[in-house]
Protein backbone atom coordinates (compact mmCIF):
# COMPACT_ATOMS: atom_id res chain seq x y z
CA UNK A 1 0.00 0.00 0.00
CA UNK A 2 1.15 3.37 -0.97
CA UNK A 3 1.94 5.87 1.76
CA UNK A 4 3.54 9.10 2.03
CA UNK A 5 4.32 9.21 5.79
CA UNK A 6 5.00 6.92 8.61
CA UNK A 7 4.25 8.45 12.10
CA UNK A 8 5.39 6.98 14.97
CA UNK A 9 3.58 7.86 18.21
CA UNK A 10 5.58 7.14 21.36
CA UNK A 11 4.88 7.12 25.16
CA UNK A 12 7.59 7.18 27.21
CA UNK A 13 6.85 6.35 30.80
CA UNK A 14 8.82 6.07 34.19
CA UNK A 15 11.29 8.61 32.82
CA UNK A 16 13.14 10.57 34.99
CA UNK A 17 12.06 13.56 35.92
CA UNK A 18 14.99 15.67 36.17
CA UNK A 19 16.25 14.62 32.53
CA UNK A 20 12.92 15.33 31.52
CA UNK A 21 13.42 18.91 32.86
CA UNK A 22 16.68 19.33 31.34
CA UNK A 23 16.17 21.09 27.67
CA UNK A 24 20.03 20.51 27.13
CA UNK A 25 19.70 16.69 27.85
CA UNK A 26 16.25 16.19 25.84
CA UNK A 27 17.94 18.44 23.19
CA UNK A 28 20.68 16.01 23.06
CA UNK A 29 18.65 12.57 23.02
CA UNK A 30 16.05 14.14 20.60
CA UNK A 31 19.40 14.96 18.00
CA UNK A 32 20.98 11.46 18.93
CA UNK A 33 17.28 10.01 17.30
CA UNK A 34 17.60 12.24 14.50
CA UNK A 35 20.72 10.57 13.59
CA UNK A 36 19.73 7.16 14.33
CA UNK A 37 17.15 7.55 11.75
CA UNK A 38 19.52 9.27 9.08
CA UNK A 39 17.46 12.60 9.40
CA UNK A 40 18.38 15.83 8.34
CA UNK A 41 17.92 18.45 10.81
CA UNK A 42 16.81 22.16 9.47
CA UNK A 43 15.69 23.72 12.40
CA UNK A 44 15.20 23.04 16.40
CA UNK A 45 12.69 25.18 18.81
CA UNK A 46 12.55 24.52 21.98
CA UNK A 47 11.37 26.15 25.15
CA UNK A 48 11.39 25.91 28.92
CA UNK A 49 7.93 25.97 30.48
CA UNK A 50 7.42 27.00 34.29
CA UNK A 51 7.10 25.78 36.94
CA UNK A 52 8.58 22.13 34.56
CA UNK A 53 8.59 20.49 31.47
CA UNK A 54 10.20 21.16 28.18
CA UNK A 55 9.44 20.89 24.10
CA UNK A 56 11.63 19.84 21.32
CA UNK A 57 10.46 20.13 17.79
CA UNK A 58 12.75 19.62 14.93
CA UNK A 59 12.02 19.71 11.50
CA UNK A 60 13.71 17.72 8.96
CA UNK A 61 13.80 17.45 5.58
CA UNK A 62 12.12 14.55 6.25
CA UNK A 63 9.35 15.69 8.41
CA UNK A 64 9.65 16.84 12.11
CA UNK A 65 10.53 15.22 15.61
CA UNK A 66 8.80 16.53 18.41
CA UNK A 67 9.09 15.51 22.35
CA UNK A 68 6.86 17.10 25.14
CA UNK A 69 7.84 16.12 28.55
CA UNK A 70 5.87 15.96 31.83
CA UNK A 71 8.54 15.90 34.73
CA UNK A 72 5.77 15.85 37.51
CA UNK A 73 4.43 12.60 35.27
CA UNK A 74 7.79 11.05 34.61
CA UNK A 75 6.00 11.23 30.98
CA UNK A 76 7.29 12.08 27.68
CA UNK A 77 5.52 12.40 24.39
CA UNK A 78 7.26 11.84 21.53
CA UNK A 79 6.16 12.08 17.80
CA UNK A 80 8.58 10.75 14.54
CA UNK A 81 7.10 11.93 11.49
CA UNK A 82 8.99 10.54 8.37
CA UNK A 83 9.27 10.16 4.62
CA UNK A 84 11.56 9.38 1.93
CA UNK A 85 12.06 5.32 2.89
CA UNK A 86 13.63 6.68 6.82
CA UNK A 87 12.74 4.08 9.28
CA UNK A 88 11.84 6.41 12.13
CA UNK A 89 12.02 2.71 14.42
CA UNK A 90 15.22 3.17 14.59
CA UNK A 91 15.39 6.37 16.73
CA UNK A 92 13.14 5.49 19.59
CA UNK A 93 15.57 3.55 21.41
CA UNK A 94 17.94 6.73 21.31
CA UNK A 95 14.94 8.44 22.83
CA UNK A 96 14.27 5.76 25.60
CA UNK A 97 17.80 6.06 26.40
CA UNK A 98 18.15 9.57 26.82
CA UNK A 99 14.98 10.15 29.00
CA UNK A 100 15.75 7.57 31.25
CA UNK A 101 12.26 5.94 30.17
CA UNK A 102 11.01 2.31 31.90
CA UNK A 103 8.10 1.50 30.26
CA UNK A 104 6.70 2.77 27.03
CA UNK A 105 4.93 1.95 23.92
CA UNK A 106 4.62 3.08 20.16
CA UNK A 107 2.63 2.86 17.53
CA UNK A 108 2.96 3.54 13.86
CA UNK A 109 -0.08 5.30 11.67
CA UNK A 110 -0.08 5.22 8.40
CA UNK A 111 -0.05 9.14 6.74
CA UNK A 112 -0.81 9.89 3.45
CA UNK A 113 -2.39 6.87 1.57
CA UNK A 114 -3.74 7.35 -1.42
CA UNK A 115 -7.11 9.02 -1.14
CA UNK A 116 -9.05 6.74 -2.76
CA UNK A 117 -7.69 3.85 -0.60
CA UNK A 118 -8.79 6.71 2.22
CA UNK A 119 -12.18 7.19 0.94
CA UNK A 120 -12.31 3.19 1.06
CA UNK A 121 -11.07 2.32 4.54
CA UNK A 122 -12.12 5.44 6.16
CA UNK A 123 -10.70 5.64 9.36
CA UNK A 124 -10.64 1.92 10.53
CA UNK A 125 -7.91 0.87 12.50
CA UNK A 126 -6.11 -0.69 10.13
CA UNK A 127 -4.60 2.40 9.32
CA UNK A 128 -2.72 2.18 12.97
CA UNK A 129 -0.54 -0.44 13.17
CA UNK A 130 0.90 -1.48 16.65
CA UNK A 131 4.15 -1.81 16.92
CA UNK A 132 5.22 -2.99 19.78
CA UNK A 133 4.07 -3.00 23.73
CA UNK A 134 7.08 -2.99 26.55
CA UNK A 135 8.77 -6.35 25.95
CA UNK A 136 9.40 -5.83 21.97
CA UNK A 137 11.32 -2.45 22.55
CA UNK A 138 13.39 -3.85 24.97
CA UNK A 139 11.84 -1.96 28.15
CA UNK A 140 11.46 -3.06 31.17
CA UNK A 141 8.13 -4.29 31.91
CA UNK A 142 5.44 -3.59 34.20
CA UNK A 143 5.34 -4.87 37.25
CA UNK B 1 -10.16 8.66 31.82
CA UNK B 2 -7.33 11.08 32.52
CA UNK B 3 -5.13 12.10 29.89
CA UNK B 4 -2.31 14.76 29.06
CA UNK B 5 -2.88 15.46 25.65
CA UNK B 6 -5.41 15.45 22.77
CA UNK B 7 -3.54 14.72 19.25
CA UNK B 8 -5.75 15.32 16.22
CA UNK B 9 -4.48 13.55 12.98
CA UNK B 10 -5.84 15.04 10.50
CA UNK B 11 -5.46 14.05 6.63
CA UNK B 12 -6.25 16.67 3.90
CA UNK B 13 -6.58 15.40 -0.06
CA UNK B 14 -8.00 17.44 -2.60
CA UNK B 15 -6.17 20.38 -1.56
CA UNK B 16 -5.44 23.31 -4.39
CA UNK B 17 -1.50 22.05 -5.34
CA UNK B 18 -0.76 26.29 -5.69
CA UNK B 19 -1.63 27.03 -2.19
CA UNK B 20 0.46 23.60 -0.80
CA UNK B 21 3.57 25.16 -2.33
CA UNK B 22 3.14 28.70 -1.38
CA UNK B 23 4.77 29.18 2.55
CA UNK B 24 3.15 31.98 3.34
CA UNK B 25 -0.45 30.68 2.36
CA UNK B 26 0.54 27.81 4.65
CA UNK B 27 1.61 29.77 7.01
CA UNK B 28 -1.44 31.94 7.43
CA UNK B 29 -3.55 28.78 7.48
CA UNK B 30 -1.62 27.53 10.63
CA UNK B 31 -1.51 31.11 12.21
CA UNK B 32 -5.53 31.15 11.88
CA UNK B 33 -5.52 27.40 12.85
CA UNK B 34 -3.53 27.99 15.92
CA UNK B 35 -5.69 31.50 16.87
CA UNK B 36 -8.85 29.53 16.45
CA UNK B 37 -8.13 27.00 19.11
CA UNK B 38 -6.77 29.64 20.72
CA UNK B 39 -2.93 28.48 21.42
CA UNK B 40 -0.24 30.67 22.47
CA UNK B 41 2.43 30.03 19.57
CA UNK B 42 5.97 30.42 21.16
CA UNK B 43 7.75 29.61 17.60
CA UNK B 44 7.36 29.11 14.32
CA UNK B 45 9.52 27.06 12.15
CA UNK B 46 9.28 26.80 8.67
CA UNK B 47 10.68 25.80 5.31
CA UNK B 48 9.78 25.21 1.36
CA UNK B 49 11.49 22.12 -0.70
CA UNK B 50 12.31 21.92 -4.26
CA UNK B 51 10.99 21.16 -6.34
CA UNK B 52 7.65 21.41 -4.01
CA UNK B 53 5.94 21.07 -0.91
CA UNK B 54 6.55 23.04 2.36
CA UNK B 55 6.78 22.32 6.40
CA UNK B 56 5.72 24.54 8.82
CA UNK B 57 5.67 23.92 12.44
CA UNK B 58 4.67 25.52 15.55
CA UNK B 59 6.10 25.20 18.69
CA UNK B 60 2.79 26.52 21.20
CA UNK B 61 2.22 27.23 24.96
CA UNK B 62 0.10 23.51 24.57
CA UNK B 63 1.99 21.60 22.67
CA UNK B 64 2.81 21.95 18.50
CA UNK B 65 1.03 22.39 15.38
CA UNK B 66 2.09 20.55 12.17
CA UNK B 67 1.69 20.65 8.86
CA UNK B 68 3.73 18.72 5.85
CA UNK B 69 2.42 19.18 2.35
CA UNK B 70 2.93 17.41 -1.06
CA UNK B 71 1.52 19.53 -3.48
CA UNK B 72 1.85 16.92 -6.15
CA UNK B 73 -0.56 14.85 -4.62
CA UNK B 74 -2.94 17.33 -3.22
CA UNK B 75 -2.14 16.20 0.28
CA UNK B 76 -1.43 17.94 3.67
CA UNK B 77 -0.65 16.42 6.81
CA UNK B 78 -2.03 18.12 9.72
CA UNK B 79 -1.21 17.68 13.47
CA UNK B 80 -2.23 19.14 16.22
CA UNK B 81 -0.92 18.61 19.97
CA UNK B 82 -2.81 20.18 22.64
CA UNK B 83 -3.12 19.63 26.31
CA UNK B 84 -4.36 22.38 29.22
CA UNK B 85 -8.28 22.16 28.25
CA UNK B 86 -7.64 23.41 24.39
CA UNK B 87 -10.04 21.65 21.63
CA UNK B 88 -8.01 21.18 19.31
CA UNK B 89 -11.16 19.72 16.65
CA UNK B 90 -11.67 24.11 16.66
CA UNK B 91 -8.66 24.68 14.44
CA UNK B 92 -9.11 21.53 11.90
CA UNK B 93 -12.01 24.42 9.53
CA UNK B 94 -9.36 26.82 9.12
CA UNK B 95 -6.24 24.26 8.04
CA UNK B 96 -9.34 22.80 5.23
CA UNK B 97 -10.37 26.63 4.08
CA UNK B 98 -6.76 27.71 4.25
CA UNK B 99 -5.42 24.72 2.14
CA UNK B 100 -8.70 24.14 0.08
CA UNK B 101 -9.04 20.58 0.64
CA UNK B 102 -12.04 19.10 -0.59
CA UNK B 103 -12.02 15.98 0.96
CA UNK B 104 -10.18 14.30 3.99
CA UNK B 105 -10.41 12.70 7.80
CA UNK B 106 -9.55 13.34 11.22
CA UNK B 107 -8.43 11.16 14.15
CA UNK B 108 -8.01 12.05 17.66
CA UNK B 109 -5.44 9.89 19.78
CA UNK B 110 -5.37 9.88 23.42
CA UNK B 111 -1.78 11.17 24.83
CA UNK B 112 -0.32 10.63 28.14
CA UNK B 113 -2.72 7.95 29.40
CA UNK B 114 -2.28 7.58 33.42
CA UNK B 115 0.42 4.47 32.74
CA UNK B 116 -1.58 1.99 34.20
CA UNK B 117 -4.23 2.56 32.54
CA UNK B 118 -1.33 2.27 29.98
CA UNK B 119 0.01 -0.71 30.96
CA UNK B 120 -3.62 -2.18 31.38
CA UNK B 121 -5.03 -1.20 27.59
CA UNK B 122 -1.22 -1.77 25.73
CA UNK B 123 -1.88 -0.57 22.25
CA UNK B 124 -5.81 -1.15 21.52
CA UNK B 125 -7.98 0.78 19.17
CA UNK B 126 -9.83 2.27 21.95
CA UNK B 127 -6.80 4.40 22.03
CA UNK B 128 -7.54 5.93 18.69
CA UNK B 129 -10.90 7.64 18.71
CA UNK B 130 -12.10 8.23 14.96
CA UNK B 131 -13.80 11.92 14.84
CA UNK B 132 -14.84 12.32 12.08
CA UNK B 133 -15.44 11.29 7.99
CA UNK B 134 -15.81 13.56 5.42
CA UNK B 135 -18.97 14.41 6.12
CA UNK B 136 -18.94 14.98 9.57
CA UNK B 137 -16.19 17.56 9.52
CA UNK B 138 -18.55 19.42 6.53
CA UNK B 139 -16.07 18.23 3.83
CA UNK B 140 -17.45 17.49 0.44
CA UNK B 141 -18.18 13.69 0.64
CA UNK B 142 -16.34 11.86 -1.90
CA UNK B 143 -17.66 10.63 -5.17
Amino acid sequence: METLGRHLIVELYGCDPNVLNDLDKVCAAVAQGCSDIGATALNVVSHRFAPQGVTVTVLIAESHLSVHTWPEHGYAAVDFFTCGGLDPRDGVEALRLGLRATRGRVQEIVRGLDEHVADAVKLLPEDVTVLSNVAVMSFDPPE
